[in-house]
């Protein structure tokens, strides 16, 4: 009996995920068929069809990919010095939003979680570990006399998420909004909300 | 030959636009028929097409009306104290965002943008007044020594527009988020975020 190497299955399905999440970006949930992820990927529809039963399971595991990703982003920042900490997630926020594919990823994946309970879900479950992995690194910051310590870390947690989200927003309604140019302003911002003070 | 006063066709248009607008958000842009908009307004699909040709236009007339209520609600905000207009805006954004059935127009609005670039032109359109009649207030703001004169106006009334539409964002992925409830913390945000010297 044939067995296929774990790491080499999983490596494979990241290929797919990665394909799918172009094709979704570019071409929309609704405007994308499975030949193009095939395409994309590089592989055949029997291949794709041994990784995932349909084009909804594939942007349903695209989203949980994410927040996979988020998962180990947090589980990252967590070791490094709270401040830092919360500068390298700024930093990759300005990165992905500035991201074209990824931003237009983002949009994709509310307006289909706005027609999809099951995206819907998913997309709830990855916003808790944002807000969670903030408010975890606000409140060891505010521990460390880095910043405010009279802030709630669940509250302001949940705003910096919203100021987050409101950058992916600027992308999609200001066409001359160009993330890479804010990086110091959201910085800066940040560090007024917080009342960061200087290590 | 029959003529129609113009200020009961205009009360008529309003009329058809506000049922409309409640169809929209609960049942989305796909599920809303003329129909269903004709019977939320109380009147014949005869009465309905003499005001609008389609579901199309009607949907690009409600974005339409959010633009012309923003321009009038700019126009009030203009004759004010500065610090006062910006905290009115805030207070209407928190109304807004709490009031359900315009939070999931918002959203219904996002996901057509991204869609139909006709309702995409005009989400640009409305939000370039937002920013506009926001550098407007801070700037005023400024002058009056209210708040930090460093700022710049049209950079931060873009973070002040991200920060509204991240408060939107927030009512979708979250379902525990209560506007009303973060009244005062976004208030205390954009105090610190402008440095408001108390007057």
């Amino acid at each position: 009996m044939r067995t296929i190497d774990p790491a080499k299955r999983e490596a494979k399905r990241l290929q797919i995920l990665a394909a799918a999440a172009r094709c979704f970006a570019r071409k929309g949930f609704g405007q994308t068929r499975t030949a193009d992820i095939c395409a994309e990927a590089g592989m055949s529809s029997g291949n794709l069809f041994y990784y995932f039963g349909s084009k909804q399971d594939i942007f349903a595991a695209v989203v949980e990919q994410d927040g996979a990703d988020t998962e180990a982003l947090f589980a990252d920042l967590a070791a490094a010095e709270p401040w830092d900490a919360l500068t390298r997630f700024l930093d990759l926020a300005i990165d992905l939003a500035a991201d074209a594919d990824y931003a237009r990823l983002t949009l994709e994946i509310s307006a289909q979680a706005h027609r999809d309970e099951r995206i819907a879900a998913l997309v709830s479950t990855n916003d808790r570990l944002v807000r969670s992995g903030l408010a975890d690194l606000v409140g060891r910051a505010a521990e460390a006399g880095r910043i405010d310590p009279a802030l709630d870390p669940t509250t302001t947690a949940t705003w910096l998420a919203a100021l987050v989200d409101g950058l992916f927003n600027r992308v999609a309604v200001d066409s001359e909004f160009a993330p890479k140019r804010e990086r110091e302003t959201l910085k800066l911002l940040v560090a007024r909300l917080l009342r960061h003070q200087p290590g």
